[in-house]
């Protein structure tokens, strides 16, 4: 037997782009975290320790932060393909390109009733999420756009039951016709070619992404978070017909009511303990059946 | 010599109390992280190991749960000093007690362009804390009421310099007349005896002094952090009658312009890379000087 | 077009299980982090809300809890076996399962010179993790464990050099001879069939693993984290014969030289920053070639 | 009334130095994170804006990494205590000037059996702090020496009870004679005029209060946490004659047995779920009764 590489890529990871518009008093800003990753035959450095097909991830990040410039932010999509595209088609040993972009959302300042020109606090809570993947040199390239946000904390107090399981030996769980149901969605959305035309419209997809999400976990009687993730995920593609795959990771943070009547003190789903571990993790991926697979725009 | 015990405290830290207010289809929540902290005369617990004057912390914990319906929760301050004063009142060995509450924004879920009844999203940023200290028993009994907040992160991408600053033979610094200025501010309050009469409005106190801290960040010119933390803390207090001092710290979180002129690109304050350590840390008290100090109000 | 249900999991992550034995006056102690997840044909949890193939993540949590009793953690891949073969043999839905473990490591107290029987502290640093997945039902069964660690931070002061790297408009990087090269490694490799026979020497493999790790990454004179990654890689296939594959990724933990000349310092390769971001990601798969793959493994 | 400037200081905070020593082909590694606060008149700054007494920080970064080199790092806290020397006697308007400094400890990576020259790994675990003051100008000048740990994880599987505390109508806590005791130590303690004089051996005077602490918890039969930080701290200062106040902060990190009896499994102190929140907190100062009280030593 031989011992071979079978897998390889690198590049420049967590780089934190500000990037401010300031052609006008009033300013906009944008705050970005990069990664890049590049793939090809880059054996020989592996093998050999020949550098001479490496584009130094120094270099990648530079050029993450020129490009920030040269070519604007238009969209931190069209950001990322214009970086994506640049790093296949002008450096020769790469053949695949992948970025990913957190995106952190700031909320302009309000001083005496009106908007600041040049202040902002920053949002917290979900971030906002792409991943875009350029493979191939020429006529033969593929390009694909992911979306998403991550840590998007949503909760209902009532609408929500669960009962009905499967039992075994090990099942003490009591079944529930009203819980508090919390999540700290993981959510990743695929488009199809539509996103890489010129002026494709990200915010607003995005947006109808996000409303659809959270007008389904509110909305929704849920029997199961499992039932909720899927309303979730069908609304996402009906509400923008460039989605074509929705991918959600959410895990069951779990409330439990405090048992208070020890001490006289009645809790009819008022009082509850918010526990951190462990807590369940459901996962789902819907998808529209008319659009292939695309294995390429998720390999990490 | 010998080795004596110069002091001692315990509680139970970071209860993660959650309570629903359901008397109406439209449920109110309020989302917390509770730590008490109990005085006295505990020394035998250290000493020879009787336990026979330590409340467990774990009553400690079924009495902050309960008591978030036995008292309810009209407003995180209030809550806190029914607990305190419990404390001290209620068990005797216990002298003081200190609570101290992180409180987490929740913004409700928009469906359909309309506020849904009992669905939130987490808001994410800044946690607004407040710390409540009562000490002595019956008459000479005193009650401190601490607000704040911490992470609140606040940017401007001009109106800030750093510049005529003293030299030494490691200073390699050039002063700049045009910086983007950030930081993620930590801010405590003390309120005077006002805060002790029942129905002190303590949410509008805390956005009067949000709104002083965010106003003097955005709007002063400033020469420097120190300057932005004076012109915020002398703000707070004279937007609250309430409000006698005022403790700041600020990290100063570095953005530095990235050299883009090496790739023949212009950058003209529009591309930073925002720098994780190490960084400033600027801190100020500031405080009416006819109020003495409560060094009590402070200690943790 | 139709939406369809693509993919779904679902299970119980991060259940804190510390186990003791005690059999002894010398006790031992276990103490990990299990995440189950189950696949088979939970469609209609997630379709109509139908719970009832699902069984709750709870009594997977109270099975995960109870067999760390029941049968024991003889070895941590052997307990997580024994119960991902539980989930698919005696839970009827159930068609697939896999166990996560993070295992953290305690080093016995050492009091007057001499191991304490019952007392411990925590090693901290890297974590040795488990992933185990059984797939199918009766003869069609199949298993595979891959072990692994994770914050393995492994740091050494010169043998290290960079240069004959490919430039291009944005390299600005100097090659050097002479660098600090460090990683937080995490790698995970998977073993053949000879890990499903009784009595496997875990531990031994974990042991040898971890030692050509560290000493290809010592011993090297490397010319790039690249060629390190592959050394590691191979010399672990030589070092255990049951491992068949291995997978690597390393951040470049960048160590930058102070420049203190501008004080009339010098500094030859004394004085450095430890930046925190952005970092180089480098990752790399070494198989044995005489081996299928095995996607089946690698599956979250 | 007025408003006036009560409090300030500012410096540097988290400068990640990172020191080797290669005079022989045997390197030695120090690995610091070093944050600097200075103390005088500096309200104008605070006032005005006017910067001409103030030292940036960014000279405060120069100087720590330049004193790595100029001064070298024989002991942390003599390059501490040079550090802050330097800030109050060679920085005019500098009165006061405290460095806190975390160390984090690295393993010599041993390769075929042998201590390898130049690699190491680095150990995680708990963390090596030291906190220097030193105040005031020419012959009134004072120095504190202030060493400490945190995150030491210390966790013994028996020995340990809690029974014939104080009840009350919120107690549920079901008194025990054996349980598990887990902690995560911060521990400080502060040196008399010992620690100033050259050569004071700070590493041996560490590994001897941690000897004490570690011995203390594992050997006494503890009726409760806070019986065995008494117990710490006594030992502490009289391992050390140098060492007059000890300051003890333990989280009582809970572990609940797991009830598996509702399976049929016998279940007797074996396993256990190691809770993540509410935790206990535990402090308790001990000190020498003939020395002063030294409060500017633990000034933040």
């Amino acid at each position: 037997m031989a011992v071979v590489l079978a897998g390889h890529s690198y590049g420049k990871a967590e780089n934190r782009v500000v990037r401010f518009q300031r052609d006008t008093p009033r300013h906009e800003i944008v705050d970005l975290n990069v990664t890049s990753t590049l793939r090809g035959d880059f054996a020989d450095a592996y093998l050999t320790g020949d550098q001479s097909k490496v584009l130094p991830t120094d270099s990648q990040k530079n050029t993450i932060y020129s490009y920030a410039k040269e070519k604007g932010i238009a969209s931190v999509e069209g950001y990322a393909l214009d970086l994506a595209r640049h790093f296949v088609d002008d450096v020769e040993p790469v053949t695949g390109a992948r970025l990913d972009v957190d995106s952190y959302r700031w909320t302009r300042a309000v001083v005496d009733g009106a908007e600041h020109d040049h202040t902002w606090t920053r949002s917290g809570g979900e971030v906002r999420t792409a991943a875009v993947t350029v493979s191939g040199k020429g006529a033969a390239q593929e390009a694909f756009v992911v979306a998403g946000l991550k840590d998007l904390t949503v909760l209902k107090s009532t609408g929500s039951a669960f009962k009905g399981f499967l039992t075994d030996g090990y099942t003490t769980l009591e079944p529930t016709d009203d819980r508090v149901m919390a999540t700290s969605l993981v959510a990743q959305w695929r488009y199809d070619e539509q996103a890489l035309a010129d002026g494709f419209a990200f915010d607003a997809a995005y947006d109808a992404v996000r409303a659809a999400f959270v007008g389904q976990f509110a909305t929704l009687d849920s029997l199961a978070l499992q039932q909720t993730l899927w309303h979730m995920g069908t609304a996402a593609i009906e509400a923008v017909p460039a989605v074509v795959e929705v991918r959600l990771a959410a895990p069951n943070k779990h409330h439990f009511l405090y048992d208070t009547a020890r001490f006289g003190v009645e809790n009819a789903g008022e009082v509850f303990h918010a526990d951190d571990r462990p807590y369940g993790l459901i996962t789902a991926v819907v998808a529209r059946d008319d659009v292939p697979a695309a294995p390429l725009a998720w390999e990490r």
